[in-house]
């Protein structure tokens, strides 16, 4: 079993398929009945009200008595409100800068705005769902026909969406997917190059995506199709696409890969799947890769406010400054608001496969979720969609579901990911590569050739936090150098981006 | 130019490339200044205040003296408010049916259920996002390994989305979302198979998405696939998936085409990228051919509350029962509110292209969208994702975004498609034939082989709008039978199914 804080008065089972009533653990404690893997052990006798503590913080109050080597699961413990945004403690501890990691690199490609690419990819930006289906149509034929003959192209990569029209577009909501398509067009693994479909008379006019203050970061001016301009038909329309792409693919073709300092590195973390080992063994580890990026100069962001919203307190305590703290506190403001505008229900996360995983309810979840953000200050706060320009450790406010916080963190500037699950689930994307990594050892042994790091050995004893820690940095710079290549990408598990749209459509 | 009733003041230019100022039309009236295609001229004096008159109804009022010969643009008038719901009259002129016409089959494929197919699929669905490319990538090998085994097999179509987990799956929204994968899940094109993909531990699990009473439309159980069961990695997976599919395709093969009754015809009406010729060529020309798949015993099917509201009077009116007129008026309330708590803005619609296309303002559209209703009782309405079950001219509620309209009319049953444009769109849908009506014949002259009927010859004058109506009323039938292939099929130009989420994501 594990125990992640001297105060904690429950531990994790972490033998593999859990242990049986009448088992012994470490200090004699004998299970009172049996406790599936990942679960929870009483370790002392718990009366009704009393806190239920993992991390050092109260999960949960048993609603009734609870002896010591009991399961302690869901139906026994009421969930703690949410931290009161007003009481957040502001700037109280920002950590100390830790000693600088110096000469580790990767191999990348220098973009015209300094950002450095993971990835050399012709991106094909569209304004409008109109246009996704002929523009799939062409990406197939540029990437049949022509993409062979520029190896050192990588991909080609449509960023279709059902944005752009029959949408509110003047709404307070509609900044954010703006703002989310022109930063995914303008992502540094495009190589400052842009290719633009628009069909002619949607709202969300190409000017109106990408305005002219936006154009510095590319190399010139973005290639623009509009297909209403056609005279003649769909043959001249897939050509006009297809002709501008031969351009640009000339173009990126001729780039070469570069040592970049790792602080060119942005590196995004996400869980999804999450087991309630995922606190005590994936994103721990994760978490010290997190301060390893952080102390070599690199932006790491996290994200997610609805796993992260009963952590609050100690987000803006550990922020750099209160401006900072303050940001925070607006963006998990806003979307406290969304969620009751919407009639959100508070315990509808975790999904039934978190808490099959032995997660109890969204307090349990946010303590092990932030476990990835590691130790260091909060050094920036940024909302849905926007670019980030920070170094160190930043909070991207996105929503936790998975694709669109990866969507998101995309828009952030990410070039690379690391996601880690528990349940397992085949998470991919074609802008960035994704590192998969496991809570635990029976999801790595069934899912080889999805899962890039197990990290499941912290909780068998065969490795420590730290130990996998360095192997997820290291992956990270091999990733990053185009020398390892991730499972999602051995198979082309490419997910579509999906936009957050807190807008009406219409 | 045409005037579209007695009682307009306004009439619409319909000379290709516009008239010049001096230009004298029918009856002497001399244009004032320029005035482009499908943009309206004033016929008498307005003076500010006057209502601007067209299909009877006032779509504005003069903002300042328009004498004769004026163009009557945006800036001129200043747009009536919505009529209010609680005055509408409820079933007062219900028409009379007319003749019903007798003898008018297709070739279809007779479903379990009764229902009919137009397509013979097999579809694969999905319970969540997280599956989506593994399911992408398993479609892409049975079409290319399998499919061609199985010639009467028209195509693999699977359902990918991002809903099923982050998402407030318990709050008041999500039922929209739930209904309308079940549904199109279910889809008479589909054949009453089903294999539907889970990955195990998400919020929208398979028996909430497919409950057991949904069953009796299926020919067994669903083909279900777990991946998160897989035991031996991604292969077992793609393995598993193929494998059902294999046993879907048997069955589906042993298929064929036999006469339906044009009665099992689920129409679904639409327009996109209309400009004022809409209106008056290519909508009353589907209106005609409503009138006769009515006439037939078929379903017709329009929606887009959006783009009715402002005619929400003169379809209670319509309404077969005072029931059904109060059915309207409560889904178009809840659009209102729905409207109203995002902060979106009436004057956003119509798009900068509408309005370029001669489109003053959403009144004007509305006038305009209705005639694709034709001139039958208002029979049924149903709520977003809702299957229809009557026949007769029904009124399914979506939003008027293209792709969630076209998504959200197949959820209710649409087993063929008509959509109208002005401006010109790609518009494509693989569950379905979509046949694509051109307001004007620059745009069909311009785009041959993305356009399957040239509505515009109305507004030349060679053709009537009986003619056109009757055949688009012979594609519908030749289309469903899979003897003409429409240009969208053609190509493939098969856009991704959007879902309608008034929920929020978490």
């Amino acid at each position: 079993m594990i125990r992640v804080h001297e105060q904690d008065n429950v531990a994790v089972v972490v033998t593999r398929g859990g242990l049986p009533a009448g088992s012994r653990l470490e200090g004699g404690l004998m299970l009172a009945e049996p406790i599936p893997e990942a679960h929870k052990v009483a370790l002392t006798d718990l009366v009704a009200g009393d806190a239920i503590v993992r991390y050092g913080v109260p999960i949960g109050y048993a609603n009734r008595r609870i002896p010591p080597g009991s399961w302690v699961h869901e139906g026994l413990m009421t969930a703690p409100a949410a931290p009161p945004l007003s009481d957040c403690p502001l700037a109280t501890a920002p950590p100390d800068a830790l000693p600088p990691l110096e000469g580790f690199t990767f191999n990348g490609y220098r973009n015209p705005d300094g950002s450095a690419g993971t990835k050399n990819i012709l991106g094909i930006s569209t304004t409008v769902q109109c246009v996704a289906a002929t523009v799939d149509y062409a990406a197939r034929r540029i990437k049949a026909d022509m993409l062979p003959r520029y190896p050192n192209v990588d991909d080609v990569v449509a960023i279709t969406h059902p944005y752009g029209c029959g949408v509110a577009i003047d709404a307070p909501g509609a900044a954010v997917p703006i703002r989310t398509l022109r930063n995914l067009s303008l992502h540094p693994n495009f190589g400052g190059e842009l290719l633009l479909v628009s069909l002619g008379c949607e709202k969300l006019q190409p000017a109106r995506m990408i305005p002219a203050d936006a154009l510095t970061v590319l190399d010139e001016e973005p290639a623009l199709a509009v297909m209403q301009e056609a005279r003649q038909g769909f043959g001249e329309i897939v050509d006009t696409i297809t002709g501008l792409a031969e351009r640009k693919l000339e173009k990126l073709n001729r780039r070469q890969r570069v040592p970049c300092p790792a602080s060119d590195l942005v590196v995004g973390l996400q869980c999804g799947g999450s087991d309630a080992l995922s606190g005590v063994t994936a994103n721990p580890a994760v978490g010290f890769a997190a301060d390893l990026l952080v102390r070599a100069g690199a932006t790491v962001i996290f994200s997610e406010v609805t796993e992260v919203r009963d952590a609050a307190h100690l987000l803006t305590s550990r922020a750099a400054t209160p401006e900072v703290a303050r940001d925070f506190v607006r963006e998990v403001a806003w979307y406290d608001e969304y969620l009751r505008a919407g009639g959100a229900d508070r315990a509808a996360n975790p999904t039934p496969g978190n808490k099959q995983g032995g997660l109890a309810n969204v307090v349990e979840k946010a303590m092990g979720s932030i476990a990835k953000a590691g130790s260091t200050a909060l050094m920036a706060v940024t909302g849905p969609g926007e670019r980030v320009r920070q170094k160190g450790l930043v909070f991207a406010a996105t929503p936790a579901s998975d694709f669109i916080c990866g969507t998101l963190q995309l828009a952030a500037g990410m070039n690379m990911h690391i996601f880690t699950t528990g349940r397992g689930t085949p998470y991919g994307l074609a802008m960035a590569p994704v590192i998969k990594v496991a809570s635990n050892s029976g999801l790595a042994a069934r899912w080889p050739d999805l899962i890039d790091v197990d990290a499941g050995r912290i909780a068998t004893g065969a490795a420590t936090v730290e130990e996998v820690g360095w192997e997820i940095f290291g992956t990270v710079l091999e990733a990053a150098s185009g020398c390892k290549k991730t499972w999602a990408d051995h198979w082309g598990l490419h997910n579509d981006l999906v936009l957050f749209n807190p807008g009406p459509v219409t």
